[in-house]
């Protein structure tokens, strides 16, 4: 009984030994300095008394999702809910049938979707994702993301979350921290399951919005979404919405992409101890391997920058065991 | 011991008879129909195996500030800062002397501010509250509100709050509630005493909020409080605000004026149970008394509409024995 609880104590304070044991909080990670480097932070911000204690009410962490939560390739999961909304509401738009970029959705032209760039992506989503009450667009959402899957791998999306990041979360959470998801994705496309899937409750994610307007219909009151953006979660307007929901300066933040490089500034420019990661996506034979030529979770700066900024960078290949939870 | 235990259960399912005991919930609260709602509505949401059981991750609730959680008169707390903030910033304004609305401010004429209306109230907000950074604004609320002090009571700001409510705000989370603030004031004018004073963190703060731009400072990342308005979480505005920042609709909401009206609307016109009250101002000789014909606080609809909506509306004379928490 002694011995168990010093060993737990010992564990506590950082033992390496352990972690191939019951004990270690992240058994999906192999014993690089990434798992390291967690480790002792959460080990330093936590160690009561000591000179790096942080206050638990102070320990927030933020965590992008597309490529540091769960997987963001062939495409953003968000843009496969967009193309399917099409099809779906085609009925209802004869005109897509000859209008781009519908018709090229409608006719599974992936190259002319893909060449209709950016822009023509904002006019999907902008065609599917508004005029629906908050509540109706939260049914459609729940709907999709239970019954849709991956065209590679053939799982459900929300199967397809990065189990070495499920450890740091739970992790984080059993060390007193706040976790939220601040995320370029839409918030009412993550809401619906956030909670389900990585223990993140609603109030706790931060993502790119559209306006919505409060309005009575037969006398009972609605959220319409409206085809206006709120506000851009991505780039510099992480920390703007970090500021604007959670007040307080993260002392944590995790990303995978150059979208979240001022994230991770903001957060490790404050007053020490703080602490940057990148999801380096590495492992071209279990996941994708994506950096600087990729349009999709582009890495260019924060590859660059991290080792003066003292980030960690996750080298997946070598430093995860396992990527879903359905590998373990 | 086992009589004990018992004692506790009776009570936590509901005893009234408890009112006058150390294991009343709400003490500061006359045995009156609006205590009796207030723990009826909490006993039966958390009724294990009862009909109306809501778990944990939903039970939500949101407070509107001033007025409810603390005093609004004679003007509001913020507006009792902004005046001040145009003393201190005076020196640097030397056309202040001769420009009005500011020009009223500095000579004491209270009579001429108020004749200024809303527009000279938004110009003198708009000068006094933009231009910072949002760290440098926190550090000057926080001076400013551990010394300001009320012209009436002679008090700080933060101690004319209400005990009464203050108690329900325990009650709510001791039964698992994640109680909000969801005020028409500045979010960055009450974040920085909020989880001091009410026991709630800044991310469960919702107000009004300038918009602010994230930049760098040599090199030193900033967030700037921009002269633009992004968000007047008011009337129509605080359902907007419930949904950008919790994501969940409340189950219960407690307001004092006709600004909460569409929150105590958007709350109770869920699925039931809903649960939506109502501080009135009724106590002329402890506190004020006001409503309908006042220009702060107005409250008509809500006294005309709350009988047949279901809501609670406290008689703060009749149903608090105590206002604030230096009167025990």
């Amino acid at each position: 009984m002694v011995a168990a609880i010093c060993f737990v104590i010992l564990c506590v304070s950082g033992c390496r030994a352990g972690a191939q044991n019951a004990t270690d909080p992240l058994p999906s990670w192999n014993d690089t300095p990434s798992k390291r480097a967690i480790i002792a932070f959460v080990t330093r911000v936590t160690a009561d008394g000591g000179p790096d204690f942080v206050p638990v009410s102070e320990r927030i962490a933020t965590f992008d999702n597309d490529g540091t939560l769960w997987a963001e390739q062939p495409v953003y999961v968000q843009v496969a809910f967009a193309l399917d909304r099409v099809k779906v509401l085609a009925p209802h738009h004869p005109e897509w049938k000859q209008q781009q970029p519908f018709k090229s959705v409608l006719d599974g032209d992936l190259k002319a979707i893909a060449a209709a760039g950016e822009k023509g992506l904002l006019e999907i989503i902008a065609a599917t994702h508004a005029g629906t009450t908050t509540e109706e667009f939260e049914t459609i959402v729940d709907d999709w993301i239970n019954t849709a899957r991956h065209p590679k791998t053939k799982r459900l999306y929300t199967e397809m979350v990065y189990q070495p990041m499920l450890e740091v979360l739970a992790y984080l959470r059993a060390n007193g921290f706040k976790t939220f998801v601040v995320s370029g994705g839409g918030v009412e496309f993550m809401r619906p399951w956030t909670e389900r899937v990585y223990g993140i409750p609603p109030a706790q994610v931060i993502g790119s919005r559209a306006k919505v307007k409060y309005e009575l219909r037969r006398s009972r009151p609605v959220l319409l979404r409206l085809p206006e953006v709120d506000l851009v979660d991505d780039h510099a307007g992480k920390p703007v919405g970090i500021h604007q929901q959670i007040g307080r300066r993260p002392i944590a933040s995790f990303g995978n992409s150059d979208g979240d490089f001022e994230m991770l500034e903001w957060t490790t420019s404050g007053r020490a101890p703080r602490f940057g990661l990148i999801v380096h996506h590495t492992d071209a034979k279990r996941e994708w391997a994506y950096d600087r030529q990729s349009h999709i979770g582009t890495l260019i700066r924060g590859l660059d920058e991290a080792p003066k900024r003292g980030w960690t960078v996750v080298d997946m290949q070598r430093d995860w065991k396992v990527i879903y939870p359905f590998q373990r």
